[in-house]
Parts: C-alpha cells; sequence; structure tokens
C-alpha cells in the first residue's frame, strides 16, 4: 500500500471519488448549510502523527464522511446564500480533473503550447462572451490570462500602473521612485488596501472616495477633487480602482467617468468585476459594464458566478507590454527559442507566481457545455429569483430594501433596527436551513441575500425567505 | 445540452474522464516528451467564436486527443528530466477532484471549518515528515499554511519581513518607511527578484551574494560584508533569502550562518527549499535542512517532488503574528464570531488572494495513501537513480560533472565546450525521447538531469544516457 496508485487502482478509486460527487450533489440538500463544528472539533479527529505505513484509500474515503464532511460548509447547497457564489459545476469539475490528470506545467509557452494557446483562446471567447472592447483581446496590444484569483489581479494592475506610471523607475527603485497613490471607493473589496499594502505603497497611499448614498457608487467628483490636490501636493496618482459589483452590495461605480478622471493624470484604471461582470454574458445586463472599454485592465471570476469551480479569475490588459514589463525576469534556465522569437506569450510573466496549473481546460468544458445560452440561462435565473425576493421584501412592512439590487445581490434590513436584524440573522443561520452574511450600508446592518449557486431553486430563496420572516 | 450536467451525466461522464487518465499514464511512454507544434497550430485547430448552444461532453474528449495532445509537453513522461518533477500522483489527483468537487471556500475558519483545520493539520504532519524544528508548528507562535506557489512565499515573506523590521510601519507608509535591503545568492530562484519588484522594494535592493565556484553555494563572508556596508551607509536589512537546493545545480547555501548574519541585523531569514526540501522525509537526507531550526519562514513544494499535483506550496513560519500583522485586513462582510474569539486560523491573512481552494485534502490523501515509507521510497528511488547516472558521466573521459550532485539533479557537460553540449541536448529534446533542460554553472552551459517523475524507471535514465553519449 506504499507503492504507487496503478492505472487500475486509480481507475477503480477515481470511479468512486466520482459517484461520492454525484451523490453529494444529490444530496446536498440534507446538510445543514453551515457547520455546527466548534474550533478544534476535526483536528480533534484526526491521528496527532502521519501513518508511517500507507493505508487504502477506502479508509480516507470513510474518514471524508466521518471527519472531514461535519465541519464542512456547503457553499454548493441550494440555500447557500452567504457572500458570494463559489459554482462548481459538473463540466468545471470535469475540465479541472484532466488538468490533474495531465500534471502539466504552463509557465512557459515551450512547457505545454495548449496550456497557453488554449489560455489565450479561452480568455478571447469570454471577451467575446462578455462583450468587452477588442482593446483587451490577444490580436491587439492586450490580452488576457487566468490569474489566482481577483486579489492577485488587483496586485499585480497595481504593480503594472507603478512601472508605466514611472516609466519604469518602480522597478529598479521601487516605490521610492515617486510618491504615489491609490483611489477606490469605501464600498471596493479589502483586496485592493491588501494590494497597496503588499506592493508597498502603504495604505496611507490609498484615498478612498466618498459614496453617493442612494447607489452606493464612487462619487467621482471626490475622484476629481482628490486627485488635484494630490497632484498639487506632488503626488503621483498610480491606480484609480472602479468596482463592477461592489462585495457589500453590488455597488456599480461610474466606470466611464473614472477612466477619463485617472487618464487625465497619467493614471491606471482597473476594474474589479470580479462577482458582477460574468453577468455581462447577458445582452439585458451588458450595460453593467459601461465605461469599460475605456480601462486598462479589468476582472471578473469565472470561479464565482461562472460555472468554474476555484481558482478561475479571469483578467485582461489593454495594454500587455506594461504588465509584462513589469513582471518579466529571464534567468537562463528558462530560456528557449520560443520565447526569444517574440512570437509566443510566456504567461509567468503576466503573474506573480512562476507555475501554472492548465486551468483553461475548465473553462473549455464550461463554455462548450453551456454555450453561450446555457451561461445566459443560468445568470438570468438566480436575476429572476433576486427580482422576485426583493419584491417579497419591500412587499413587507416589517423590512426594507437598502440599495439597488439589478443583479442577483439584495441587502435588506428589518425595520426595527439593528439588533433586530441581527438576531433574525443569526437564528436563521444557526437553523442550518440557509446561511447569509451581513454587510454596513449607510452605517446600518444589513443583510445580503445573494443568489448564484448551481442548485437554487425558486423554493429554496422562498423557504429562505419564510425563515427570515420568521424571525421578524 | 444547455442545462445544467445532471448527477447521472457526470457520473457517465466522470468514469470517462477517469478512464482517460488512467489510460494517458498507461500510454504516456508512446508520446514524444516534448510537444513538436509551433506557435498559433492549436489556436489554428480552435473555433474563432464560443459555441451559440451548448456540445456533448463526449465532443470536448475528441478534441482533447485531437488539438490539445499533440499540443502538450508531456511533465508525467517518465523521460521527462527538465527543469523540476511536477508529481501527479493518483491519491493527489483524486484529492484534488474532492475538492473540486466539495467547492468550499476556506478563507476564513468559519467558511468550513474542516478546510482550515485539516490544513493546519497536514503542514504539523509534513513538518514531523520534515524533522522541521517545533517552532514552525500549529502549537507554537509559528503555524504552516499552503501558499499557491514558492513565488507568492517569497512574496509574503518579504512583506511579513519589512512589516516586522519596520515596526508595522511599512503598513501604512509602504516601503517608503525605510531603506530596505534584501539579500540573496546569485543561484537562488528569480521569484525572489520578482518579489522585491512586486512588493515594492525594487530590484536595486536586491543583493547577489557571490557564490563558492565549487558547491555553488552563497558566500555567508560576502554577506557580511555586504550587511556591514549596507548599515553604514543607513540601509534597513529586511530579509536574507537562502536556498536548500537553488534551481540551477541544487546548491545549499549554509542556512545556520546566513541566518545568524540576518538576525543580527535584525532581517528575516526566508528558506526556499521549493524543490529539494521534500527530501527531507528521508533521514539519510534531513542533513540538507541544516540550519533551518534558525530560520523565519521556509517553504518547499510538494507540488514539485512530493506527488502532490499542483497547486501545493508549503510554507511555514516561526512567528505567525508577523505575517497575520502584515496581511490582515477585516472588513465588516467577513466578521463573525469565530474570528473574534481568537480561537481559530483564517488562512486569507496568511496570504495575498481572499478565495482559498480546500488543498489540504490532496496532502492528505497523498500523506494516508503513501505513509511515510511510501514517501521515502519515492524520493531515494530518484536520488539513487541520479547518483548511478552521475557515476555514468564520471566514467565516460567525453563529459565533466559541474556541480555536487547529492540529491536528483545532476548538472554535467561536454569537454569538447558549449556549442558540443548546445547541440547535443538540442539533439536529445528534438528526438522526443527525452526532455532536458540547461543552465550556466560558472559561466558554463550545463546541461541538467532532474529525475523525479512517478514513473521514471532506471531503463527511461539509461536510454537518455545513451541518446545523450550518441550526441556526444
Ligand atoms: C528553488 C526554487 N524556488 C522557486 C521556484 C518557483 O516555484 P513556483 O512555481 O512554486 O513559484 C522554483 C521552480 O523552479 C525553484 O526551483
Ligand atoms: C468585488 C470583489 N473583489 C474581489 C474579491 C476577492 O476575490 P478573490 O477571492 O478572487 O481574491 C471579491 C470576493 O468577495 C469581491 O466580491
Amino acid at each position: 500500500m506504499n507503492a504507487h496508485m496503478s492505472p487500475d487502482e486509480f481507475r477503480r478509486h477515481g470511479h468512486q471519488v466520482i459517484d461520492w460527487i454525484a451523490d453529494y450533489h444529490e444530496r446536498l440538500e440534507s446538510f445543514p448549510v453551515l457547520s455546527q463544528a466548534s474550533p478544534g472539533n476535526v483536528r480533534a479527529s484526526l491521528p496527532a502523527d502521519p501513518p508511517e505505513r500507507g493505508e487504502g484509500f477506502e479508509s480516507v474515503l470513510a474518514d471524508l464522511d466521518r471527519v472531514i464532511m461535519p465541519g464542512i460548509t456547503h457553499w454548493q447547497h441550494p440555500s447557500f446564500f452567504a457572500f458570494f457564489p463559489a459554482n462548481a459545476s459538473g463540466p468545471a469539475i470535469l475540465g479541472d480533473l484532466l488538468a490533474s490528470g495531465l500534471g502539466v506545467q504552463g509557465m512557459l509557452w515551450a512547457t505545454s503550447p495548449a496550456a497557453t494557446e488554449l489560455e489565450t483562446h479561452m480568455l478571447d471567447w469570454l471577451a467575446t462572451l462578455l462583450g468587452l472592447d477588442p482593446r483587451f483581446r490577444s490580436d491587439s496590444a492586450g490580452g488576457g490570462v487566468i490569474q489566482h484569483s481577483a486579489s492577485d489581479a488587483a496586485l499585480v494592475a497595481l504593480v503594472a500602473a507603478l512601472h508605466r506610471v514611472s516609466g519604469g523607475a518602480t522597478e529598479t527603485a521601487g516605490t521610492a521612485a515617486g510618491r504615489f497613490t491609490v483611489y477606490t471607493s469605501e464600498q471596493t473589496h479589502s483586496s485592493v488596501e491588501k494590494a497597496c499594502r503588499v506592493a508597498g505603497v502603504g495604505s496611507a497611499a490609498l484615498r478612498k472616495l466618498r459614496i453617493d448614498p442612494a447607489t452606493q457608487a464612487a462619487d467621482a467628483g471626490h475622484l476629481a477633487d482628490l486627485l488635484a490636490a494630490d497632484v498639487a501636493a506632488g503626488y503621483t496618482p498610480a491606480l484609480v480602482v472602479a468596482s463592477v459589483g461592489a462585495t457589500g452590495t453590488g455597488a456599480l461605480d461610474p466606470v466611464g467617468t473614472l477612466a477619463d478622471l485617472a487618464h487625465e493624470h497619467g493614471a491606471w484604471l482597473h476594474v474589479d468585476a470580479a462577482w458582477a461582470g460574468v453577468a455581462a454574458v447577458c445582452d439585458e445586463l451588458r450595460w453593467i459594464n459601461a465605461g469599460v472599454e475605456k480601462a486598462d485592465s479589468y476582472c471578473t471570476n469565472p470561479h464565482k458566478w461562472l460555472l468554474t469551480n476555484f481558482d478561475c479569475n479571469a483578467f485582461w490588459v489593454a495594454d500587455r507590454a506594461a504588465l509584462i514589463g513589469a513582471l518579466s525576469i529571464l534567468p537562463e534556465y528558462l530560456r528557449n527559442e520560443a520565447t526569444e522569437s517574440g512570437e509566443v506569450f510566456d504567461y509567468r510573466d503576466w503573474q506573480v507566481p512562476l507555475g501554472r496549473r492548465f486551468r483553461a481546460l475548465k473553462l473549455w468544458t464550461v463554455l462548450r457545455w453551456y454555450g453561450a445560452r446555457g451561461l445566459r440561462d443560468h445568470i438570468r435565473g438566480h436575476v429572476a429569483l433576486a427580482q422576485e425576493f426583493a419584491g417579497w421584501v419591500a412587499a413587507d412592512g416589517r423590512f426594507e430594501l437598502l440599495a439597488p439590487h439589478p443583479l442577483a445581490l439584495v441587502t435588506f434590513a428589518l425595520r426595527a433596527g439593528d439588533a433586530a436584524t441581527r438576531s433574525a440573522l443569526h437564528a436563521v443561520n444557526a437553523s442550518g436551513d440557509a446561511y447569509l452574511t451581513h454587510t454596513l450600508v449607510n452605517g446600518r446592518l444589513a443583510i445580503r441575500m445573494a443568489i448564484g449557486s448551481v442548485l437554487t431553486e425558486r423554493r429554496h430563496v422562498e423557504a429562505a425567505w419564510h425563515a427570515i420572516q420568521a424571525q421578524a
């Protein structure tokens, strides 16, 4: 049992695992959504030391049910309405399995040409599906790449922005090459502040834009004022981050106006559409990406709401030279003819890591299995459910909607106040019947209803609503 | 065909994919190791636009064979001796498949307690298997976490080092908080220079240590001189990176001495043992990690030579507070009771991304399937083959060994000179029978023979040697 798994053993155990997953998806509703485990429960059931001799795969599967499952919060549960969706669809799981089985490293074009070319091609396909501007396509000066996460995308966007605005000086001198500033709204995801810390500009360089209390969107006038004041004070604006679907309430920033202002001062405009961006597969929702044609970079996460399991962040730049200039280092052991020919993309130069999993395979299996129509049905179904849910909230005098909800995220609260909202939320989550999380909207505690699981149907949304009502 | 894949369809196609992978591993030897594709070949066979209607999974599998496979360089091929190994073992593939199927996000303890606790536990198990110092265990002030890659590990080590050496000032002021410097040998992987660029200290802050031409290891005396000169000139040394198994030749730096010097000046000592570190599962090889007990952080890649498919970088810190202090930001929507209790790890604060795949599952399946003995057999087999190979090289007067080779990487050249070495390497690679890459050793072109594939047997090494000899 401590030799390699033979192909026949792999077949046998592989079929068991596939069946286990199919069964899991069939019985998902029987689990409480939110794990009931207390800190330390899972570890207490694991042996202190690793086994000296190998064990059979069946014993691992048995422990999966016994030890691991009670500690799982079920993100694929149809009544998971927390945070944001994290879709794992059948075709994606199988595409990712193929990537594991092939076990290739696409760090350079030469280390598996298909890994690079399929990725470039899938990002072009996705650009078509989302109606992105041709500037982001690989046949222009831009192109797309898969990043690990939207946080990584924000980080590399910042590094590329610093490179460009400093004329390459940050490469050697670091952020000491200037006094750089970054701008984004209060509602923007914390990954932008994290990027500022990681990239060495520091959180003091981050200016938080006021938001419009009604729309929760960034106030472009405030950006104009801040930019003018900073430039007058000798700062160099490097980056403006606009959100299309900010995490808390799904706010949509005025991307085009922010881009114009950024560009007036030589700054880079990055759009974080991590959750919402994929909704643009639907023609009637494409307006959410208005202004993106002016951006320098754009990202959205198929690993959230587009049926592709983690990790898969789709990131595009309009000027790949800035990104590559910021990140490329060519040590001797990576030199090869294809790279030297200049005819190929080496994606290691578009990201922080060197190694690269063949993640384009799962995008390929997803886009082909569903086709454009299947993707649209998926998004439309959730948007329709959310609109219906918002109608129920609006019709119940004990509740109040707190922000616009054009997509599939609805933020609302009890009129009775924060304490009542908090206790209703806790009671619903503790029941295990549904899982929702919270945010603050204009200082008020709000419940977020984020609809987006593959298995969610009208009855699940209805049941969650009844459970919430019962606590009001 | 544009609805979701039903559980029964998933079973059927899942079994097909498992069988495809088993077949692939059985017929791996029939492929040329290095893809023969030219730039654009793969894309030319793909439709320009995504499908409007969904397609059957069988058509995707057919295109996998037709379009993708000719563009694959086979990292799992038994005659793949290039770069470094990228092991994809049966138990790892299945553990990773379970992670895809569960589709949970372990960003916070609360979002799936088992994902966090199994990860902490597996990193403790691995610390035991590698004989790491108790300081790196989760029951001390330290602990382990899975990073995406060794490059990410170097980056977060640098960010934590800057945070610590500046007393937290970099968090707000960025790298302008001081004039920081970083030290590492000429042979260190380029990810350290990339980390300097990304973290905003800039490549000019990176001091490259001279190496000993015989061992290729960092010259500690040079570090002492540089540190003294920099401190005298008003710089703040932030980080020293030592390699255990540098990429080019597998050089082993004097970790303990470098650590002492770093600490004398308040700098952080990070050890990059990306490829070689896992060899310490064997008692007789544990000496490679001598001095690591003094390090502030240490990383090694199970996704290289320890049977766990990409991505899985194991990263430990001795003082988790510095790492968390550097990276933690708690926005409202992530607040929860478990986090506030302080009783749990929230791994999002140990890394750049927010989202987290349940990667500990594949470490668990690997460590249990193989047991400590199986892991040792795996490493020992490759080391023995490499030693035998080095013997053949030494015995053939036309060749010359260029560096120490205590593990499974042998660097050598033709005595006839660089041109002869280059043409021998090209001829072998072009044949498709084996794939090796090169490096520079003391300015001379060297062939790297990196042994580490799951399927590699003595006959493959012997065949590669005969092919090389035939070109001499
Ligand atoms: C010593 C060393 N460090 C770091 C790396 C980079 O690894 P990763 O792809 O995990 O970033 C490598 C890969 O070649 C390596 O050999
Ligand atoms: C708008 C937005 N940006 C970024 C992120 C972070 O995503 P990732 O886990 O891909 O870094 C999220 C996740 O909540 C998000 O909603």
